[in-house]
């Protein structure tokens, strides 16, 4: 089995072989991750952070997954820390940082920065989300999540649930499970529907994508129900914002005649009830700790 | 000797033998704190700081130890770049890093967050202040440093000075060594005294505690001069509060007749003259130095 | 060889056999700043790093060579997440990092702070900047990247251009110049040429200075072009500003009768078009990476 990828930039540039990659080298790193043995695989190897936007999850298991396999981290967490505040451009900084360090892990507010990144240093990129753009490395994690917890990807059926016009990451997420031919489902408010554009891909692809926007019609059926937030600045109305709301909030009431594990990518508001946190159905957690072992592979495989 | 502690969330949690223990394991890696021999016991393993408040001392004294045993952190050093940003609450965010680490340090300005979130995470939590709260590994160092420069705690005389109504640190500290029998004496201003709940608490342990306002009253007769800074919020009217920190302002002057050691746990503003930095009275940058073999001895003892 | 110097406080400290100590050793670490070879020559070793004004090159670059090293890193980015926002002084900060540390690195916007904090703590102090003071690592890095891509520092002929009034940079390096007798030409401005006072110190050296407003006049002689910013505050006519920063933006164009190589100590803002980074003249993102390998030999120079 090889690995084609020289950055990680959009799941869309990976095939499936490439997936399966990473998902079973991830598998091997668990653990590690669990601290439970160590490695100095990476060891004297640098990874820079570039994080001109500030995140807990994904800058932390990026640099758990560095630390725990013996490699160091530099960077930023946000950009008042860099020279970006004395008007430095960004590709300078790229490419100075990419000097310094052996790979890098790229978040910013614009779609398209990582991919320009790429194309001006000479060390690897990984996309850690560039604004309405990618974030690949979260959809490997939601995979490899469900093949660990329900053993496969491809013969599940998965729900979508929520914003699904504007939220990146079911997009990657719906990209990457037509690749696996897994069945989905979804659920969201009629103003908050999968684009067009992306339904077309989907259906040329020949998976079966069912849609709805009243969340028990999938209850009984699906193996899994992937929640994302509604927003509330997507509805002129508040009213309208508030009856949407309660409508797509997932608790154990709910729950109770299904038998689905509920995925988020997190951070959560409030669409997601806390009584759902320590039932079997609630995974979220424990997807964020995969985010660890993938993201070790993810680093692994590009680091030479 | 055993260590009974899961959690390091209040001293009052402590028995005299889990003090004993952290302090006979400080006094072992006093060497690697001075970098005078390394160490790995904690290689691999990973340390999660969550600082939601500013800290120079604690944080990076905590870094300091996880990093001499060879071990390493990731987190975050103030709210901003953390995704508490984004509206995440507390506790998600409390478990996401836990799923990552293998330890946690928290800093909160509320009090109670640190037991809340070693109720929710499967790793160990150590409380590095919350709030009006606790802040034990203070409490630690500073009967460490009692330790290793007059060689014991029980028969000693201390004086807590300054601000001892509103003062996390006298408190812990004042509890702590009335476990070891230790004699103490509280100066401050009237309106700053010891209160009265823990005034009883410490009467029912049969330590002597002898209370004044006046500093000139203990200089004499105490081995340890325990100083806190009087803030001028207290105070309504500002020539009182002018009157009063002089009143309790140590210099070298004052000091001449004196045996005392003068300690403190940082950062002062005047209450300790800068004369007297570099006198065989002041120890408080030594006592700072302490904090990092202490905070290596809680690392080692509650990391598996 | 012996390195003569504890600290590393203003380039005018240094000898010109201090230089090339820093020199020799810098070329010894590349390859392990290029990740070809690993060392771990600083394992359990700890560098505080007290940045009080955010830096994206120098931090990241001291962090880099620390961590190639073997060794770890503490401290602050900005003085905002240290206790400097709870109103400490300096010098007790400096003071408290310098215990649990082996090496200290400052950037500071006050010109002396660099100095102050070296008589106060036990510990070696690196100074990264100091206001209008000094920035030495720079200096060492501009002359290493001569001498790695031309092969020599004394028989070169050298063109600092730009703001030579107010440039921190330019100043350091002309004395730094004048150690090895270099030839150097002085392309500025009227309103912004070098200082009096360093021009009588560099003639005092016996070296050749030429003194041009018309980068023209250098262009087919020199061998480094040294390019820094003009900064728009400096002048009170706008329109003044902009005609003579058109005179000193340098481009492919301007360059195509040149055989000189382009250094700049970053960040630019327009002063270099970014035609010319992938051209042969352009070498600031090289010399950006050799402050690595030359923060590597410093470190190692310093730490016992």
């Amino acid at each position: 089995m090889v690995f084609n990828q020289q950055n990680i930039i959009s799941i869309r540039d990976f095939n499936k072989e490439d997936i399966e990659y990473i998902l079973r080298v991830a598998e091997k790193m668990e653990p590690i991750a669990r601290s439970q043995e160590s490695s100095d695989i990476l060891s004297g190897k640098l990874l820079g952070m570039l994080f001109y936007e500030p995140s807990t999850r994904t800058r932390l298991s990026f640099e758990a997954a560095m630390k725990r396999l013996g490699g160091s981290t530099v960077g930023f967490a946000e950009a008042g820390t860099s020279s970006a505040t004395k008007g430095e451009n960004f590709t300078d900084t790229v490419r100075v940082v990419g000097e310094y360090t052996d790979v890098l892990v790229l978040r910013h507010n614009m779609e398209g920065t990582a991919r320009l990144a790429a194309e001006i240093v000479d060390v690897p990129v990984i996309n850690a989300g560039d604004g309405a753009g990618q974030h690949p490395t979260q959809t490997l994690l939601d995979l490899y999540t469900m093949k660990r917890i329900l053993g496969r990807i491809k013969h599940l059926h998965v729900a979508l649930v929520g914003d699904l016009k504007y939220g990146r990451t079911v997009h990657s997420l719906a990209y990457a499970l037509a690749m696996f031919g897994t069945k989905m489902s979804f659920v969201s408010p009629p103003g908050l529907r999968m684009p067009r554009e992306i339904m077309d891909d989907l259906n040329n692809t020949g998976v079966t994508v069912h849609e709805t926007s009243d969340i028990k019609d999938v209850l009984s059926h699906v193996d899994v129900l992937y929640v994302t937030r509604i927003q509330k600045e997507r509805f002129p109305d508040p009213q309208e914002y508030l009856k949407i709301k309660g409508a797509y909030t997932i608790d154990s009431e709910l729950l109770k005649d299904s038998e689905a594990i509920v995925m988020h990518p997190l951070p959560r508001v409030d669409e997601i009830a806390h009584d759902v946190d320590n039932t079997p159905y609630g995974k979220y957690f424990q997807q964020a700790f995969y985010g660890v072992p993938v993201r070790m592979a993810i680093l692994k495989s590009l680091i030479k």
